[in-house]
């Protein structure tokens, strides 16, 4: 495959994996194709902070092509992916076909219903910037709705979160403080920290990638800031008026669902072979089995760690796999072999609430201001772009000192323009679901 | 009408003259209700920054409540107004009606095409926060498709704005710099720099309002910024490949439409006698015409100046005619007679691309750096909280030491979440018509 031309690297996806693969292939003599449905990489961890009113879609998203723009070996193409040419070594997007010598799959993962694929209309999942936007729009009019219809109050003040993992645990404390301190004041018919927020997990303990006496802290902190945790309690159903877990069912307009993802649909593409979650089985050096040439990283690929569990689908593992699959296509270029890839850990971190985290980092546990400390500064140095450290600081600097959110709006945005008689309408930011 | 109980006072429309009234009120013995569709209040003159990827909607727009959040005798209301039931003193919003003992109308203008509603759908306007994203998703993805479809690259790089009024020459400006600044590094196979804009004026002179010396020194300004101004050319089509203007014709893929607004249709609702703009003429307190009690103002109300001219539809006049109607309602309560309403102009500002504006205050004219520098203070001073005017300020500080934009996102949000299916395809934030 190599050649006299420098060789062509194709790059699916600019997400933490990809984006680090572009950026260490940046570096050397490649020609690097980065494709993307969307113009901007996401910052993933802070995506709840936008479902709750805290940071705007800007703060957390980072133009791709200014990421790479003293880069002229990496172009960057705004197209959706619907297919992959092994033989031919094509990618197909939008009626194009892009050619590669290398090709690097890191297409990420989505929400997974176990199934039941009619609870996703229902349960609001939060995997892009469009979820961010609707969950807050959803929240946001409960409180509006629950204001002027008295008859269905209850309901829409309830608000349940199903799943107990990191971004289950935030998006809980982040709506109990919106409810119980942005938005206390703000109304005079209902009473915003009335509202009942209601986080169920179907396993044992929150945070299961934690140890148990973090669990247990995460919990505490949950219900101090007056959410409620059910932990053991497994969903049977969600329709547009409710949740049922077994016997017991909670009347809610506003369920969220973050129980469970599954990769995309690369594997597909691919031919390849894959766990029930769809991701792809690669081999030691993340290439595919039978094609040296092609690697999956990231969400998409199912590599175990040195204890045999699968290694989960979060940011450092992506980026370390990104520049790990760079080096072995540099190192192949060179013709030299490549240790197989091994994941360094260097610990989690969750938060709850605007001053509380929980911080586990190999044999150290943390929890409280210090952890969220930790946490922030964390965060702060993962952004990309100084726009982004500052306006998400003083966003946070903000929020902490006035007890406000940055970005409360009710918004309907990006599609076509109505005509004059749906925008005297329609422009409230509902859908037509809402106001049925 | 008034009572032992406080008279109740409701307002139509949070904009600049609902929310000046509202605020002036929230003083006195009144209680007041203020009905919007949003949950914001939108700080109009910056708007065109949100389209042209500047500010993020957060920036410019204010949640109600949280400006009355001290005030217990004001309610705020997210709803849409369908009716006035001038008869029974109720308004009519999604099938609730809300009684009063006075009313104020101000519920602003939207955009006209002089009969010519089919152009709607093609020549984007810019009235809402929806408006605004809409059309950046539309620059933005104009530059992006041009990269990779070279036969409608010539279209795509083409983009025409409609009406020399201040809208249109500080979108002319902001998109110009946008192409040959900000986006001009970051392309590989087109230089966004040929990008050509043209402004399409059919009066003589740019910013009519405007002393005829300023008109020129716009005019030269957004020519030096690269972009083509086109006076005494009226348009007579647009479809959804280009715009026509007698017998010439540009093909463009982005047409912006600035060139004229109708009065809301309260004037119906109603049932007062409007002029062709839909504009309510108003007694000179501001009240209708055998309706002492009811008040209409800002955009929707046709008032004269001391010269005999209408007065414009700009943020000063509707905020003066809000405090107005508020001391007139006052007095009434009170008993007194108050003075006809007379607006005092303090003067006109345009701003031209990242350091240039014009100003027109009185008989002192300025126009580059300094009228600039006047501009944004004057914006900053009267944008609502200290979040916003921080943000702002950050903003624009950013975008003139990097000549790059901090909200460059095409996104497709705040609708109901898709499947899965469509998410693999649709999220690009792409409309069907894009597509097609």
């Amino acid at each position: 495959m190599p050649s006299i031309r420098p060789p062509r690297v194709v790059i699916i996806g600019a997400g933490f994996g990809g984006l680090s693969a572009a950026k260490s292939l940046a570096k050397g003599p490649f020609n690097v194709v980065l494709i993307d449905r969307y113009n901007y990489h996401m910052f993933q961890p802070l995506l709840y902070q936008v479902a709750t009113a805290e940071l705007s879609p800007a703060d957390i998203a980072f133009p791709i092509r200014t990421v790479f723009r003293r880069k002229p070996n990496v172009s960057v193409m705004l197209a959706t992916v619907s297919a992959i040419d092994a033989e031919r070594n094509e990618v197909v997007a939008e009626g194009h076909r892009i050619p590669f010598d290398y090709l690097i799959v890191a297409t990420g993962a989505r929400q997974a219903y176990f199934g039941h694929n009619d609870w996703a209309q229902h349960a609001i999942g939060l995997k892009t910037i469009g979820d961010a936007v609707y969950l807050r729009n959803r929240i946001l009019l409960a409180f509006e709705r629950a204001e002027t219809e008295p008859e269905e109050r209850r309901r829409l003040l309830n608000f349940v979160v199903v799943g107990g993992g990191a971004t289950g645990v935030e998006l809980t404390g982040a709506i109990a403080e919106l409810a119980k301190r942005t938005l206390a004041p703000d109304f005079r018919t209902i009473n915003p920290s009335s509202a009942r927020i209601v986080l169920v997990e179907a396993g044992p303990r929150l945070l299961r990638q934690f140890d148990e006496s973090i669990s247990r802290s995460a919990q505490r902190t949950l219900e101090q800031l007056g959410a409620e945790v059910r932990l053991g309690t497994a969903v049977t159903g969600c329709d547009e008026a409710g949740i049922a877990m077994g016997a017991e069912r909670i009347e809610t307009r506003t369920i969220m669902w973050s129980a469970g993802v599954e990769a995309s649909p690369a594997g597909r593409w691919l031919g390849a072979e894959t766990d029930r979650a769809g991701r792809v089985k690669v081999k030691p050096d993340l290439s595919l089995p039978g094609r040296p040439h092609i690697f999956v990283l990231g969400d998409t690929a199912l590599v175990h760690g040195v204890g045999g569990e699968p290694l989960p689908g979060v940011a450092p593992v992506a980026k370390q796999q990104g520049t790990y699959v760079a080096r072995v296509i540099a190192a192949r270029a060179g013709g030299q072999p490549i240790a197989p890839f091994e994941y360094r850990d260097f610990g989690m971190l969750a938060t709850i609430g605007r001053s509380h985290a929980v911080a586990q980092l190999g044999h150290v546990k943390l929890s409280g201001l210090l952890a969220w400390v930790l946490w922030c500064f964390a965060h702060i140095y993962f952004l990309i772009g100084f726009r982004s450290r500052l306006f998400v600081m003083l966003n946070w600097a903000w929020n902490f000192l006035s007890s406000r959110r940055g970005a409360r709006l009710i918004i309907a945005m990006g599609g076509a323009p109505m005509t004059d008689m749906e925008h005297a309408e329609d422009r409230s930011g509902r859908t037509g679901r809402e106001r049925a």
